[in-house]
């Protein structure tokens, strides 16, 4: 039985956590979940520091230096953080092979090698990705998050979130 | 017959200026070429604004609410810049055949649409790429240039500049 709760609750009988809210709110909720609760756990961060309050484009709340994964595992050094699934529309995330037959690539990184292939292994087994490629430690988040403005141009250009990069290699 | 001269010299007699020099610099040699020599014509800024100094991975010197594309055109506003050809290693920008056929993505973006219309005519014709994604004025060259980082990145992973992002739609 799935039972809904408080942050709190939920995150203390969670295997896995997802953090999926507003990028630059991400760190409230978490501090919510307890950082107890997240302790040795796989926290897989798909979430964006988008800041739209000074209107479109959005900008990113940090970058280049820093990325909210670190952010994060810096917040909850006990957690395994894992970021992915960032860059791509939510629908594209867990059904991937509704374009080009999944011909297309998704990232992950984390400073856990282990959480890392068990991510890697969520995405295949779940969602149904082929390509996942291992960018290792955390601070590949800032390369990850650092596409979203091109993520963006594209799709008011191409007008569909129906698209994704594919590493041609 | 072609002649090696000053900047200045080269800039007078040029039809299309490509600007390649270390993203850092790219102001100075543009600035020693002349505006007035650079006046109405198309500009080329295929230039990374990466900085080295303080080690691996770069980071950028200019991102997120600017960029080199943008610091370009503002400083020669009389130049028609078009941002390309800086999402992917140099032998591919010239040979983009050499890898998977050619299927795979560049980008174009600049204020002037009918320079972005010729670069990308030059693209197809002169290099053989066969996706160009236009992506319209010059602020794009944000994405274009926030994208390095996980370039770098992956260029680390695969050990070889021969890969491309392809944007599969």
């Amino acid at each position: 039985m799935v039972k809904v709760g408080t942050f709190e609750e939920t995150a203390r009988h969670a295997e896995v956590i997802l953090s999926a809210t507003s990028g630059a709110a991400a760190l409230e909720p978490l501090t919510l979940a307890g950082a107890l609760n997240l302790r040795g756990k796989i926290l897989v961060d798909i979430s964006n520091p988008l800041d739209f309050s000074k209107g479109m484009p959005p900008t990113l709340t940090v970058c280049n230096t820093d990325s909210l994964g670190e952010q994060i595992q810096r917040a909850f050094p006990e957690a395994k953080v894992v970021k992915t699934l960032n860059t791509m529309n939510a629908f594209m995330m867990v059904n991937p092979g509704q374009l080009a037959g999944g011909d297309h690539t998704i990232f992950v990184c984390g400073n856990d090698a282990g959480a890392r292939v068990a991510v890697t292994g969520y995405l295949k087994d779940w969602f149904g990705w082929k390509d996942v490629i291992d960018l290792g430690d955390i601070s590949a988040s800032r390369g990850m998050e650092m596409i979203l403005p091109i993520w963006v141009r594209l799709f008011g250009l191409l007008r569909t979130p129906v698209f994704n990069f594919k590493i041609v290699r």
